[in-house]
């Protein structure tokens, strides 16, 4: 029998829980540590801080990342931050640790336009250390790049692309619905947008994948976040949203070049959304339409697409790698290791 | 400026010279030569033979394989038929002459059940010349098993898949109209399927892929083709079917495990179509369920993803590759060398 991949958790808020339970289902996997810096969690037994009904595990979390990195894992999961200039250095360490990383991190997904500068030290750190790592998730991840890519392999020629994911938010965890605004005045839901405290990131990253994949030549990338304002009164599980309140957000990214349109990316993402759905269309030669009705589950898809990516991560050659170069597929929880 | 893709067409038919002439489209890609057996074309401009406007392009079409190969291109395409034991020599010679080939030879999308041995032959040969193939298409390549694979990335667990494409044949090219079987009686039909002359390949191919990929421990195979009996008058720009004809075929592959049914697919291509689509749909965690409205057009669709492999197969490992393994994405025409 060959060797179990080694990985380490880093990171395990419950977007962080849910890959850990989902891993602890692959027979492939074994997890030999986890990382968290809240030292409510530091020194307690993976198992039981995600609730898993085998616990305890006798893996302790620590709040000391070098301590589990010197489990000498194959593959770190790394969900700490959206902000790559937070995670710089919690993800060099993994590398020169010697592993590779799946990580969370939204930033990260397509790091190049942003932050070429930290783009380029992770790259060349990863190929120092002959491991790599990728950014992924649902969106970004999924939705609104690599699967606009996999469609795209059916066009002749591309000529703008738009993505559009309604998202109801009614029956996800309450940080969700907090997150998104929901119940709050549109006064106080602009504050928190121009505090950086509303958004979902990931849209710009997306749309540079799409542009340089697709050839576009989007020369400028620009974001904009409104209310989604209830027309009536929604209950969801946790809170109550009266008409004229915030129920959600409502954000658009644009990529133009030369000032035309290339892609447009929409996300609605509120409680009460009637009708939630993803949606992929793409003008060109031909003009081709692609739907998921219902959306693709944000909590299950985000745990997926990380701990699929696993194996592909492991294949890949060393250095900085993307959505966009890695096969995406399903990680069969019955595999060999 | 880098030196450009050098590229061999083999075997210029209706599918070769729409590929040709895609190719022609992207700046990276150099044509150097083509091959058909057809003597009726050796000797012919392959501008001229594919209906360029720009023609000739100083390219004659050889019907001998060794002197279009004697001009070191880094790519063949090669199209020529979809039976993998009646292309093998063809293909390991241009293996053997140290050229990637992409491939619509539907057998070789995924030969590992039905014919191992020249998928070890042909994955060894690769491995020898330091060179890479893969066998793609619109389906196989594309519907039926990539857009599967890529849809459950974000799955957490995977219980059975369906594929259903149905596509509408009134306005394909005749020899497509003629190859379904419209306008036969019934009985000529099934004689013909006897024959083996009516038949879409692929669909074992595909239903093997995904199981392996999905895990799905598939260990039969089963395929059935019945005709689409026309319930009133078609009529298209070549030919016309009446009430009790043959419309087209519809062609069902099951893959069980221990009896148990695992994967569906289920390709309807006729004429009068009404309503014509693609699905996929994976039973699991989450359920979800994928769209194409119109369905991907299969003339259009398989050029564009042979020629959209070409930078991926460059890119891959030495040796067998499957759609599986390829990133699949877009080509952009301006994509430099």
């Amino acid at each position: 029998m060959k060797k179990k991949i080694r990985v380490i958790q880093y990171g395990v808020g419950p977007i962080g829980a849910g890959i850990v339970r989902l891993m602890r289902e692959k027979q492939a996997v074994e997890i030999v540590g986890a990382i968290d810096k809240d030292p409510s969690k530091a020194g307690r037994d993976l198992g039981e801080l995600v609730g898993a009904p085998d616990a305890p595990w006798g893996i302790a979390v620590t709040d000391h990342a070098g301590t589990a990195l010197g489990q000498k894992a194959d593959v770190v999961v790394h969900c700490t931050s959206s902000y790559l200039k937070d995670v710089e250095d919690q993800l060099l360490e993994c590398l020169e640790a010697g592993c590779c990383i799946v990580s969370t991190t939204e930033e990260l997904a397509y790091p190049f336009r942003k932050s070429p500068e930290i783009a380029k030290r992770l790259d060349q750190t990863a190929k120092d250390w002959g491991v790599a790592l990728v950014g992924t998730g649902v969106n970004p991840g999924f939705v609104m790049d690599k699967l606009v890519l996999t469609l795209a392999s059916v066009s002749q020629r591309v000529d703008s692309a738009r993505a559009v994911r309604i998202v109801d938010a009614s029956k996800r965890r309450l940080p969700l619905q907090k997150k998104i605004g929901a119940g709050m005045t549109p006064e106080e839901f602009r504050r928190q947008v121009e505090a950086g405290i509303i958004k979902h990131h990931g849209l710009p990253e997306s749309v540079a994948m799409v542009s340089d994949a697709l050839g576009l030549g989007v020369d400028e990338i620009s974001e904009a976040i409104e209310p989604k304002i209830a027309d009536e009164r929604v209950v969801t599980q946790f809170l109550e949203v009266q008409p004229g309140q915030v129920a959600g957000v409502h954000q658009i990214a644009r990529g133009t070049c030369k000032g035309q349109e290339k892609i447009y990316m929409e996300l609605q993402m509120y409680v009460g959304a009637k009708d939630s759905y993803d949606t992929v269309e793409l003008k060109g030669l031909p003009e081709i339409k692609l739907t998921i009705p219902g959306g693709t589950h944000g909590d299950i898809a985000t745990a997926s697409v990380v701990v699929n990516c696993i194996p592909a991560i492991l294949d890949a050659p060393a250095g900085l790698r993307t959505s966009r170069d890695l096969p995406m597929c399903f990680f069969p929880p019955s595999a060999e290791p």
